[in-house]
């Protein structure tokens, strides 16, 4: 582990904020995770569950109402409001009220919550339906206007290259690519692989969309917000199942909630990452 | 244990393979289990888990919208897909509209995810319903079409007895039957029961189906391809419970996933498996 890696560690652990016997409920965190369609119901429960594991006062899931029903029978820690609507079908004629198939009547129901919450993640288990992906477009845009912090993956890394205007500039938008994500999104944006390195790669996209954080997962991980990066090289489990990337999207909630989000601010505010002035590539600290 | 039986076992072990670091999600297979009816939720279940638990990185479960609701509430593991119907019935109306019981169209949805899998399970809690039977069998000629390999047991043998031209001369294709689906398959196809051992009963059954790959489950188990034949004389745990031969399709289709089967064809390719070459029903390795 290098100097840079055990000062950074060091600076995380004084993150996790004290547990403060004058706390009351919601305070050290409400997280919802808009996400859980007819075909996938884990993705949004391993975030929305990894999110209260990290210690997460309360954590939401917002989903179709099929989805709801069995995401609810996963556990009763989960708060799971069945707002979501997926394009009508010939299969499923009954969903053919406005209410239900009027994206911003939809949104309008999500973004009454969104005073009580502290960070939204959108797409574990979103699909690619047309409305689901509509109404999560003014969800995003109102979340923006409160300037709370959003994690964007999976899915909704469709909406982002669709409409990058959405996030582009919003310094509190948290996207977390794979290696094909971030190969389908960086082409969609039209940003060349002029075979710059990996960390400039992960930088230009972070700065094609205004200074967003981009977290590039794959054999490293790759933290970039265009101007600073910092390069995750522990090897960790060598396994990938599906469910991990969600449950990185869970985690990373927790770390964005208020109490955290200030901790990390104080602690690293002032820590320099470019660890290596000279690099071509920006600058990248090794974590 | 036979020098035969410790040969195999150790090259069996060097199939396993290595995770590398550079892999990404989906790499170390991607297997999809079709069944899951109105009477039956717990087999495809068994199946699709125990491919998760042999490595793979991702399982699917394809069945009908009353099942998928079951079988998600099981684990939050698995993507269980709701795309299978069956034939309307006086007592559910509903299901009247062309999509949802014409089936072409039913499996032009299973067939749409082909690209994103490894291998196809067909079988465990697929039941008998004729809708469903049609839709599995333009989903085995387009698997088929891809070269994917495809275990087929339970139920979906009658699909094969009743229509052997979907799997004849097909070496990707992989039967499983125990021995009341053994006896049932073998006089559908008109093999009649000349008293020859029993491995020369399944290589009947393998060559009349022109080199599938036969696994009769039994007091011993018998593996051929009509050439050669292994038989499993191991005395394993002696409970038949419902929900055993669901576990082994699912391993066996972990088995069958890119990564693997390389690694079988690298170690296996070589291997002499006819021990006894004067056998007149032409040789069987005791694994």
């Amino acid at each position: 582990m290098s100097a840079t890696t055990k000062d950074i560690l060091s600076r995380v652990r004084m993150m996790i904020p004290p547990l403060l016997s004058k706390f009351h409920k919601g305070q050290l965190g409400r997280v919802a995770v808009i996400g859980g369609s007819e075909d996938y119901t884990g993705a949004p429960y391993f975030s929305a569950m990894a999110s209260a594991k990290l210690g997460c006062d309360m954590s939401h899931v917002i989903c179709t109402p099929t989805a709801a029903q069995v995401i609810k029978s996963y556990s009763p820690n989960l708060m799971v409001h069945p707002y979501m609507r997926s394009s009508p079908s010939p299969s499923s004629p009954s969903l053919t009220t406005d209410a239900s198939t009027e994206p911003h009547s939809l949104a309008s129901r999500i973004i009454a919550m969104l005073s009580r919450l502290h960070v939204l993640v959108i797409g574990p288990g979103l699909g690619r339906d047309p409305l689901m992906h509509d109404t999560c477009a003014l969800v995003i845009t109102a979340a923006r206007e409160r300037g709370m912090p959003i994690v964007l993956d999976a899915d909704a890394l469709l909406i982002v290259q669709n409409k990058p205007e959405l996030v582009r500039g919003y310094k509190l938008a948290v996207l977390t690519p794979n290696v094909v994500e971030f190969d389908r999104v960086t082409k969609a944006l039209g940003i060349e692989d002029d075979g710059t390195s990996e960390t400039g790669r992960v930088e230009k996209l972070a700065r094609a969309l205004g200074g967003v954080t981009v977290l590039q997962k794959g054999k490293k991980d790759f933290l970039s917000d265009g101007e600073k990066t910092m390069v995750v090289d522990w090897e960790g489990g060598r396994k990938r199942s599906g469910g991990q990337g969600d449950t990185l999207t869970g985690l990373q909630a927790s770390d964005l909630t208020d109490e955290v989000h200030n901790a990390f601010m104080n602690i690293f505010g002032e820590v320099d990452v470019d660890g290596d002035e000279g690099d071509e590539t920006g600058g990248a600290a090794r974590l």
